[in-house]
């Protein structure tokens, strides 16, 4: 499938979904829509990705299948600006895939204009309506259930999770994806994106997955949500620990992270106290364990620092770690499997 | 206003919405609907609360402005039973109130009923729609924040939480109410239903509320919900925590009980690891610290055995402890307030 992907003004470092889906999705992407670098391409930002190139908007993108939103606003609210972008991909014949909690199909102008022209809105981040509570079974499952979990958000927990899914079928491990959100929802075509759910309902969100999938592989990867001590989306990252039942964690962080993105009041505690606050919270549920650890050391240039990082990453945990992006994932994967 | 309240087969014990109404709500209670105890009235199983007769149906119910679903199932679903109760209300022309997850006001037969009638449908669990992201920003306000937090579910968080404000303003105390769950805000006429928002919303549905009356008290009372370990609310719990920002938590249980309800494969951690808890995972966003305790002894006939039950349960907390039900609450403010 042929895509533009809307990253408007936020492309690369803001625009996780945009940049998720050019490097782990299937998609193949025409066309990146960022009106601050229209004219430039992917490869000047991120190189280790499908190239394609930026455009100022739909009116200049080649002809593609699907129009995907990438980048997903602290609120998930839609932005005016990128109405035209939205309508001109409608008229064209685009399907939309968004993963905003503003769902396309409530919105009457886009409504409209997708039953005129035969195209689909995916509102990837619509949950369905049989969800419920959980019921305390993820552990009957044959899977050994992974989790990534985070110091913060946009620390890397997806990036993290794929990359060492990646690593260990490599491997020959048989290993499933269990996707939480948007971005990873929009690469696996499957999954229940969790923060959107009825809160009552956020562990059972989880394990409705879990059940579908765990007794297929023999080891689940579950996607983590936020962080447990954030101040606005602890909630999910709690329901997300209890409901997935997991044996085994993984805690990611991003080097030089010293707060809360966007709540700079609130310190990152030291690694060793995320270790204790997720293995104390998670026990009396299901016993689980830090066994690695993954480290996003994008913001540093060079691979010496960076592996630095990574050793006193290593060190504070008093467990392996690696960046599964830039390092490989071996000892870490032999913690994990 | 007077109403009749729906508990079929579960007055009292697990009709806790149903008690809590009669206990602490303006309503005047003229039947409470029970098919399995019709012919009894109220005093025959809650001696303390106001009295009402025990009838079979909507049927056999005096005149009433409104009927109030009295019970919460697991799930909130609506049970089919209770559809003929509902339908007779609507048509004898009274309102309808209700804390299900379930909407009535979505249901065809009920909504145009109601409308035929000029009936109200109050379904209090529906949020509505401005909920965001918190802020982190809760700390801002006047008022210091007291929270109940619980080892369990149904341990009786809301009764200790509207005791302890009932004994704090006999005090003399400046004493607002934050409700978080349906009888709460049955009660108080206004709140947010924090387990049926948005799961991204959790924290922040709870700090619009303190935002809204957090300066025009000298103290808010929150009412928790869930429990931090609980396998399926934990998600609401944490939010609540996080969201409420609590400068003081009171840590309320239930006398006797071993594994979390429902979650007989959960066993209840000691009291002094809850205590940990709660303050390690509050601290990152905000220094909280456990002053007090409330145990629920009503399953204690005689009151020596119930006053041991509260001295051990002070011992394991290290702070002072009640059962503001059944003893007074002195010690307990004073720590609180």
């Amino acid at each position: 499938m042929r895509v533009a992907i809307l990253a408007h003004e936020k492309f690369p470092d803001r625009a996780k979904t945009a940049v998720g889906l050019l490097r782990y999705a299937d998609y193949e992407v025409e066309a990146v829509l960022d009106r601050e670098s229209a004219g430039r391409r992917v490869s000047e930002f991120v190189p280790d990705v499908q190239d394609a190139p930026i455009v100022a908007g739909m009116d200049d993108a080649p002809e593609v299948d699907a129009l995907v939103v990438g980048i997903a606003p602290i609120g998930g609210g839609f932005d005016e600006s990128w109405r035209s972008d939205v309508r001109t991909a409608l008229e064209r014949g685009c399907d939309v895939i968004s993963g905003l909690h503003y769902f396309l199909e409530d919105d009457e102008e886009f409504a409209e204009l997708a039953a005129e022209h035969g195209c689909d809105l995916w509102d990837v981040r619509k949950p369905h309506e049989d969800l419920t509570v959980a019921q305390g079974v993820a552990d009957e499952v044959d899977a050994e259930i992974v989790l990534t979990v985070g110091t913060d958000c946009s620390v890397g927990k997806m990036t993290a999770t794929l990359e060492l899914l990646e690593a260990a079928r490599e491997r020959g491990a048989d290993v499933g994806f269990v996707p939480t959100g948007q971005t990873g929802i929009m690469i696996e075509g499957w999954g229940n994106p969790i923060d959107r759910v009825v809160s009552d309902f956020t562990a059972g969100a989880v394990e409705e997955m879990i059940l579908e999938r765990g007794n297929d592989y023999d080891y689940l990867f579950v996607e983590g949500q936020g962080s447990i001590v954030h101040p606005a989306y602890s909630a999910v990252t709690c329901g997300i620990l209890h409901g997935s039942m997991a044996d085994r964690l993984v805690l990611c962080h991003a080097a030089g992270r010293e707060a809360i993105h966007g709540y700079e009041d609130t310190q990152i505690p030291p690694i060793p106290d995320y270790v204790d606050l997720y293995e104390d919270l998670a026990r009396p549920v299901h016993e689980t364990e830090v066994v690695a650890g993954a480290l996003n050391t994008k913001d540093i240039d060079d691979d010496e620092t960076a592996h630095g990082a990574v050793e006193t990453f290593r060190d504070l945990l008093d467990a392996p770690a690696t960046d599964p992006v830039r390092f490989d994932a071996e000892e870490v994967l032999e913690a994990i499997l």
